[in-house]
């Protein structure tokens, strides 16, 4: 999809959600406002998906993502079906994901598939006659942590927009960060501070979406601490050691992108941290009690959008739920 | 069971099903007369196993054997527990399978098992409280696949009797193709085409099945062209290449089984090709969008029949659902 | 906590149970009393918890206790999500016990936690924001088995005091007895008949626990025959090889304690036997026969105090349960 085009107006019902770029946004925005009234009304969205059966299919092991489309239809009263990693060898026998998909299209009515082969999940919706959603496929894409993203930042300032996103650390493999720059240069205007060593520093494909975007800016630094003052967001990633040639190289850089709370008396009181988890040390465990830690609440967004997602694929309706008016949403 | 001898009439209620030998002729005419109706009504019947347990106790992994079974008890209102393959470890510890079979019965209603060695699910059935599904012993039994063939023969014809049946590939170690074959001996009128290379005839015991039965025939042959023009149903199998004392003779042999537009463009348009899946390469993809193409359908009426099978050793009643007239059943 | 110290009267909802410890005797009390009560209401307790989820969070496979917990939120109407062992290589990628449970805390209501480290339920209960049931950590505590134990002796005597209690086999290092005899002395009123080979005594702290409190007592023996007459239970236990400097001892040793029909030949009509399983050969197959062989009811009675247990620490009322009247559980 080029930079400027938008996807045709669809309902969501039937559709696979593969990469967000398939996603109007204000189709993107209404499941950030199902999010919101899911989690406002628990108990009256409880059976919402009785009788429906999701599929998760993992053929590399996630435990965090496929335990959260598992709760997400379970907490909608549907069931579970599935397979993780280590179960795979059943699977495969020679058959082609085509084939287990045309197989569990009989089964259910949603399928949620991970798989470490870029691609592999266009074929998977391609097979299926059932909504396929994308848990995550190789280093390409991985929607509905994308989705996770906005609704933390919808629920800690109300939109996704005109706000000043620091992204700090891996830039160059963070796929998260890749996803969450696109799509929030379709929402438009927000400042981006592209916070990484040279080694790691953003891709120029990347780089070429927000400057083809007149309401979006960006900056690169390399010193977390200059500038954490002006943002309203501060996304953190994990900095791999495998991404370096030499451990000098990772220790020495490794530190500076530690988030803790020295560094965090710098920010802004508003200001919401992100992650997109697991962490291993970028965060110290004492910013976790801080009120700007938002990356607990992001597992619990990822949840209620999940839940959205889910809801709206198999075209089920949520009680009392009533739509954004078309005009807000253009707003 | 010697050939002649039908089982008594039992209720299948508390019955384990380790062969289909012990099901009645008109217990399995139930069983596909329940299985229509279960698709033809899957929101009444959605709550019949509601308070049910299953344990799926894989012993061996078999995704998709596992799954229809689950998504089975789902689909009737029922939950599942159990494990497969990988999680084995902690079962083993030395415990036996009938001390496992004694503690399982304390949590669920029914169990479906599927181990490795023959005799497995039998041993397993006689220490059980509460009724056992065979989901495959070794290479000796596997009842739910040949009742997921009858539906299949059931719902395109209207029948299971009155056909011409090609069977075509490994005849000798298929078990579901000697499965098939004995059960359809005993509902009769059946014309056998067994279709194989020298290496992959049909065991002796399995011709002498027919034999034994005045109102079957059968003819061997080895080119699937030549006889797919009679033929009702093709029933097509895997051809492993480890069956074969080299790769040129495997090479040389495949191919001549491999099913595909051209061989199709012989078949009379009404006929219909099942696979037990997974397929290799026997039928080529192109096949699928051919309505003579049945495979998939045949997942859905597996896991029809298990919903049948389960509902019906557990006790529940589907909700509306008029058995089978006694005389139409022997009709 | 000190030996004659007894935790304070909580309530359970909320609460983690890490020890047993931490539960007070009237606690345990209504728990027996709700597992009695359940026993004979399946069905009017079988909506209790609808719209919970549990998480089994096995880091090493325990298919028993797994399928055990699972199974008691299954009937009580809830869900379950979860990993075990095999799966676990996603959840680690370096992450702690704390984050893990700060993330699965968004996703449920209750968490059941295996782990192979001493502590890792303490740890995970701190970080968690849902009670955490410790299901075996380490060679420490393992505090739902001993529930499954008091229930068996409530259920078969009525009772869990004024009884001589034999305990045979390894008691150096079977923990389930350890913890059984600590939690029988804060009832009192046991005699305790420790039937073991020198080399798998009791441990000194274990004893001195029953010496400090004056209504138990207790002998130590190296014969079950001599001594199976006066008992009113008999724990038997797995004596492990790996305990043994040579093999010799250990076959020598093992036999003795082996219990068939023979020894229980000698041994009240009334009594009854126990063992925590999975067994290898401490107890003769001949002996599941016999009305005294407890072993597969001390299973149902497991789940049973499971379901008592998850349903008061999520705080959920059984429908028409009546609570012990404190004066009676004082008595």
């Amino acid at each position: 999809m080029s930079v400027t085009e938008e996807p045709a107006e669809t309902p969501l019902v039937g559709q696979s959600v593969i990469t967000l770029d398939t996603l109007s946004i204000s189709q993107i925005r209404d499941l950030l406002h199902k999010a919101a009234y899911i989690d406002a009304n628990r108990k009256r969205v409880a059976h919402t998906c009785d009788g429906r059966v999701l599929a998760t299919l993992f053929y590399e092991p996630s435990t965090r993502t496929r335990l959260s489309f598992e709760t997400a239809m379970l907490r909608l009263g549907g069931q579970v079906i599935g397979f993780a990693g280590a179960q795979l060898a059943s699977v495969s026998k020679g058959e082609s994901i085509a084939d287990t998909l045309k197989t569990v299209s009989n089964y259910v009515d949603v399928v949620a598939i991970r798989h470490p082969k870029e691609g592999a999940a266009l074929v998977a919706s391609r097979a299926a006659s059932v909504p396929v959603i994308n848990a995550g496929d190789g280093g390409h894409m991985h929607p509905t942590q994308t989705l996770a993203d906005l609704a933390t930042l919808q629920s800690r300032f109300g939109r996704v927009t005109d706000l000043t996103i620091g992204l700090c650390g891996d830039l160059t493999f963070g796929r998260t960060v890749h996803s969450l720059i696109e799509t929030l240069c379709r929402f438009g205007n927000v400042r981006f501070v592209l916070i990484s060593p040279d080694e790691l520093k953003t891709p120029r494909y990347v780089i070429d979406r927000i400057k083809a975007t007149p309401s979006c800016s960006y900056v690169e630094v390399k010193d977390l601490v200059s500038v954490i003052g002006d943002l309203d967001v501060l996304y953190m990633t994990r900095v791999q050691q495998e991404r370096f040639f030499n451990e000098d190289d990772y220790l020495r850089l490794r530190d500076t992108y530690i988030l803790d709370e020295d560094k965090l008396s710098k920010a802004k009181p508003s200001m919401a941290v992100l992650h997109p988890l697991p962490r291993i040390n970028e965060i110290a465990v004492e910013v976790d009690a801080d009120p700007r830690a938002a990356y607990f609440e992001q597992v619990k967004n990822g949840m209620l959008m999940r839940m959205a997602l889910e809801s709206s694929v198999v075209g089920d309706q949520l009680p009392g739920y009533e739509p954004l008016d078309p005009k807000e949403v253009q707003a």
